[in-house]
């Protein structure tokens, strides 16, 4: 057995390449001779004209398909292509089946053309899955090598290669093309995607670097323009991550909000702090029109954890009315921000710390108020909210590899402890009594700061950084904080890209002392001449079940910083 | 020790009684001299002012204390008095503040004079309590000895006598007077009230049964009127029980819609199954009155748990702007009920079959429709569900019980049994995986029920028992399926009063053939004599979060039923 799981593994990574059509293959220069995969090298291999229709955002290609200027399968094509490209770059898909995708495509255009009206209102618009989502025709694998063939890791269910989530019908029915699924580490529970089958999904912008996880070949596949939008999940960060990575807009929204109905998962039934899943995408409103799609075809009725929320415009008027006048503050609304510098337990590297101010002076300089960030204890918050990751005692993840023999990845050798054992119920009610008093000490604390705001008015979202570093390095990702304590406050985050990094700004201060070791080791981590030209991005925390309004103060944020 | 909690509980007793006025006292004859205590037999202790205000509906009285005609001391002491009865009568009350109470309706008059305005929308309306909230200056005891004089069986919290639930400032930021808390058997986990230190709560309208449970003293005080409107909570069945025992509306709120925060509960933290706290009173406008002027308070903001979720007109209004016209289904349009005659796995008892009918007639002669509802296996859904309530293996209860050495009632004793075992995180995680795939089957055969209706549209409520039976006769709650299902899948459901038993129409069927001997078991616990004019009620469920058109529907119903 030990030696057939590196067979199975290979024979699927080799089906993954054999998906791509010949005329599409291309010779993938080695990590440190092109470390920019992005822009001009990738678009050498595409025509000007695929080169126009994958740089349009989500949002721009469904106006031209479901106002009929642009067809289906001229987009779908387009996006297939480069997503070929993008997987030969950075290891970006467990799943290619573009032959369905073009097929859904052009039935989509012949509806077009005999019903003289769209699908939905996603007609035509190519949208890439993490590999968690289960696609009629291909497999789902979430990496492990002994869920190849199966349905999550039986066989004989009925379901394999046949059933569909619920989000993918809702999709479909919103007239959508779905034509890959992306690759995840396996386990999901790491910020960098890994595993036995696919190997490592670099960073495109950056190839020394991560592109986040776990809905990391998201990530890179966005960020390489292979998709316009996609669909990632978050327990700890797995949204915002590869959005924040990969220089994306990317919301995780609260629990309740978008169907997870009928998709694989990890440590599955874990109900204290549980997954959502959330768009990832180039510009803020293409995740509106995704969310917005979604949530007409009234999920709440097909998925018993969706709460009755319909899409509430005026949560977002006032703000998104006025995002033209960002000049004028008066206009919009003062809008009072918090501004999280550090969690006291580690402190951003320094461009990090530069995308905080940039943001903060950007929105000052419009007329709106930002007030330091003083919350109840982060570590409190984190030490008991992680505890949820543990409570199966590695499990479920064991019983995963346990089908193939394959070995974990490092990222998440801290499951093959022997000294983790299962909490009892006592033990796990324990925590959700104390989860549920911290997230009501964190609520009173954001009330309060209704005291400190010149607008009268508690803070209307929170700038804080995504991760303590712009991306992290291969087997460097040693501190979740700024990503995980959003989910265990079940809170609104979206990810807003800022800036790049500079090695001529972003300097290492050689002084620096460290708070400790763990603060330490994320600071030794960082290395200007690595990072340079790295993107770094910040994230907006609002409220529980605050994405309308939250995606509306990202879009302003995002043109006040002129992204 | 062992004798300690009885001279404890007996001391609690007395206090109790202490706390109602001399003149206030009256002789209580023994219940087989006196079965009925409600109507005239109570009235006789009470001036005509006092039946007038005490019989008068809380919206009624809201109209009256906030328009200012009816003063908020006088509607008190009204109140005060007739529960001074009801304590008396039945054994329903834990607590007693009427001081606190005149005082806080005396401020409230003081406000009125002063400002020209009400307090609220519940301004001056006395609101009864269910011995799990927190109120300052009285003690939550929960029916547990061992909770005397602690703040949850802890002492030194700073939190006795001090701290108060959220909803119990929101009611007093409303407006309401808060005067009394009501019993409950101790650990909640029953369909009776019974605990050492009050005893058994008699059901008033016939006290050879059961008040219900777990909010049992609501039931009780509110079937007696000794409150317009008081608040209970549901595991299973808990606030619906004692209303439908009691002939009064009541809600069980889907979970995420009420702010059970800063609460006293059993078994706290095991959140698969969650208890919601909801209102019970004697007409829907007055359960209708007060969930909106909580949601009006915006609970999200200080209960995490809480959805943000505004009271919804639109989801009520084509109902509610027609109940007036009842004899027309062409204006409220035609609805759709499925009909629940039995479970398959205990039949209701006549009345009950009765009161189903009785339902189902009235509104197929306004021209509704009624399907029979086929659901996926009620049987397997409980199973599973009731799974919840032993995850811990009884430890929280025992620990409960060990803190004064007092014993469990006979009516919980399945939770003494030595061969409990906690769960393991992975058997919880296995339970609420299986808990959602129940869900979303029933909710598909909701949806499906789409093709049977003549509307195109899946039915607009389900018709169901509530019980087996009207109310259960002392020690013979023996079967929780006909309420508990409804928790499993976290539906909407309003109890509306339907009849009450008559000895010569709802006969014994002498040659009835059981089931099983659970279903024996309940049909032998019925005797015609004994039930003879007890309440019969029936639920109406409703889909997840549907609380706006379940109430609208019940109030219709009611108003079909003549009620």
């Amino acid at each position: 057995m030990t030696e057939d799981w590196k067979k199975r593994a290979e024979v699927k990574r080799d089906a993954i390449l054999a998906a791509i059509p010949k005329e599409w293959r291309i010779e993938n220069p080695p990590n440190e001779k092109q470390v920019d995969v992005t822009g001009k090298f990738v678009q050498q291999f595409l025509s000007e004209r695929e080169v126009e229709i994958t740089e349009t955002t989500a949002d721009d290609i469904a106006k031209h398909t479901v106002s009929g200027t642009w067809k289906a399968e001229e987009v779908t094509r387009a996006f297939c292509h480069r997503a070929a490209l993008a997987h030969q770059l950075t290891n970006c898909l467990h799943e290619i089946f573009f032959d369905a995708a073009i097929a859904d495509a052009k039935a989509l255009d012949e509806y077009y053309a005999k019903n003289k009206k769209p699908m939905g209102p996603l007609h035509g618009l190519p949208v890439s899955l993490k590999d968690q989502f289960h696609v009629k025709g291909v497999e789902t694998t979430m990496g492990y090598v002994g869920w190849i063939g199966t349905f999550e890791g039986k066989t004989g269910t009925g379901k394999e290669k046949k059933f569909e989530s619920e989000m993918v019908k809702e999709l479909r029915n919103s007239g959508a093309v779905l034509y890959c699924k992306t690759s995840v580490p396996h386990s999901l529970m790491t910020g960098e995607t890994v595993n036995n089958i696919i190997g490592y999904t670099w960073n495109p912008k950056n190839r020394n670097l991560a592109s986040g996880g776990s809905s990391g070949g998201e990530g890179a596949l966005i960020g390489l323009r292979g998709a316009p939008v996609g669909f990632g999940t978050d327990i700890g960060g797995s949204i915002r991550i590869p959005a924040a990575f990969n220089g994306l807009y990317g919301i995780r929204p609260s629990t309740g909000r978008m169907p997870y109905e009928g998709m694989a998962n990890s440590m599955d039934g874990q109900n204290t702090i549980l997954s959502v899943v959330g768009p990832l995408a180039t510009s803020v409103p293409s995740l509106r029109l995704v969310m917005k799609a979604l949530l007409a075809q009234k999920p709440w009725l097909h998925d018993p954890l969706v709460h009755e929320i319909p899409w509430r415009h005026e949560e977002e008027r006032q703000i998104l009315e006025h995002t033209g006048a960002i000049g004028d503050a008066s206009k919009i609304g003062k809008l009072s921000f918090g501004v999280l510098r550090s969690d006291g337990i580690v402190n951003p590297l320094p461009p990090v710390c530069r995308a905080v101010d940039t943001v903060v002076k950007a929105l000052e300089a419009l007329g709106h108020e930002a007030i330091p960030w003083e919350p109840p204890s982060h570590k409190t918050l984190l030490d008991e909210g992680i505890k949820t990751w543990f409570f199966d005692g590695g499990t479920d993840l064991k019983s995963a590899f346990a089908l193939s023999g394959e070995p974990m990845a490092e990222q998440i050798s801290f499951y093959s402890s022997p000294s983790l054992k299962e909490f009892t119920a006592s033990q796990i009610a324990a925590t959700n009594v104390r989860l549920r008093e911290i997230k009501k000490e964190y609520m009173e604390y954001w009330n309060s700061t209704a005291e400190k705001t010149s607008t009268g008015r508690p803070v209307d979202a929170l700038i804080a950084p995504l991760a303590p570093f712009p991306a992290a390095r291969p087997k460097m990702y040693s501190y979740y904080g700024y990503s995980t304590f959003v989910n265990v406050l079940d809170y609104t985050s979206v990810v807003v890209p800022v800036t790049m990094v500079d090695k001529w700004v972003d300097r290492r201060d050689e002084g620096y002392r460290p708070i400790d070791d763990t603060d330490k080791k994320v600071y030794e981590s960082y290395d200007p001449e690595i990072y340079d030209g790295a993107h770094v991005s910040v994230q907006l925390v609002g409220r529980r079940l605050q994405e309308e309004k939250m995606l509306a103060i990202a879009e302003y944020v995002g043109k006040a910083l002129g992204m």
